[in-house]
């Protein structure tokens, strides 16, 4: 297979389902593992990918696409950190969908390890639609509150992987790790759940080991 | 004007916004303030309810209607104050409609003087969907951050009260409340702002006033 070094995902008369397809196809061919991250506005997708830039510094190369309503935000502060940032701003769209990834891929280089694609705020629409992710990253942080699974199950019931995030907080409110934990694989018994902290670092380094080990199934098959 | 002692809103064929003002003619018409809180999932619409469900106790009579995807999770819990309650579960749609308001209205006591709605968790979708409140209620929980306002600004801008939530998670988050308060009225200069706590009290005796006040006017009209 001959890869050509940008990009190339021209039909926006894709349906979403494609659209996706040919992203998710056209990134694993090169190795690369695309997360897609999803959750309530403020459970920590941005500051958990602060983290991640963090670790991975030196050992793997990423880039950021962040998906927002309005504001060019949350790539500034992934920019801030030496990372190439892309935003969509979606002027009203409550999700980001396959095509608008489609259409700043061109942008992003190829020769990265990791691209995360940071959703709108949104526990529910984004649910919906596949943007070529290999894993999709739902975050539900404790001030939410450990109820927040069925009320929302799309989301849960999606996802490969479940972060309870700020755990830092746990000591002031009411949240029950395990209740949370059982209620989200009793929709989605496949789900890997990882506690983490961004500000502590709890759970950050299982969670890197997680994405480097599937990195790495990708890469063995690309 | 006569005034039966049932709510009557059967023509489902009815657009939102006719479905809407038909809602509100007949709520202010009785006298009845309704609110419509709006907000991220896990933001503290259910203890906000739970907390004004006490202070409003003996003083007021209340009902509750309840949105949610799935799960009577909510209605259960004001029904356990003894207030009544009703759930709509949506079933996967990402915000309430009037029409839905409509059909669990028949079922309100009419003899109230405030309906709290709270709408299905999601800080994007229910802005565009008028249910024929009066009060339009945004909630900002200082664990989801102070830059929220710019990021899904219909929201902001189409309420008329914003409740920075969970206030005494201040100490251990950041979040600076005059940014939040500031970028909110940049958005919209006649939001009403109130720095709330449902589980130390804070905020509380001057939004129950708030809500007293605007009940008084809608039934001094009525």
């Amino acid at each position: 297979m001959t890869k050509k070094d940008v990009f190339v995902l021209q039909d926006i008369l894709l349906s979403n389902a494609q659209a996706a397809a040919a992203i998710r196809r056209e990134l694993e061919s090169r190795g690369i593992l695309a997360v897609n991250l999803l959750s309530s506005p403020g459970a920590g997708k941005t500051t958990l990918l602060e983290a991640l830039t963090d670790r991975l510094k030196g050992r793997a190369r990423m880039a950021v696409i962040e998906g927002d309503i309005e504001t060019e935000r949350d790539a500034e502060r992934i920019r801030a950190r030496g990372v190439p940032a892309w935003q969509i701003t979606t002027g009203g769209a409550c999700h980001l969908e396959a095509k608008m990834v489609g259409k700043v891929l061109p942008s992003v280089p190829t020769d990265i390890d990791f691209l995360f694609i940071e959703n709108v705020g949104n526990l529910v629409c984004p649910a919906g639609y596949d943007l070529g992710e290999r894993l999709r990253v739902v975050l539900l942080s404790s001030p939410e509150g450990d109820d927040k699974p069925k009320k929302y199950p799309k989301a849960f019931a999606t996802a490969n992987v479940l972060v309870l995030s700020k755990s830092d907080l746990r000591p002031h409110v009411s949240f029950d790790v395990e209740k949370a934990r059982a209620e989200a694989l009793s929709l989605n018994p496949k789900l890997e759940v990882f506690v983490v902290s961004s500000v502590t670092g709890e759970g950050l380094d299982d969670l890197v080991a997680f994405l480097f080990r599937v990195r790495g199934e990708i890469a063995a098959r690309a």
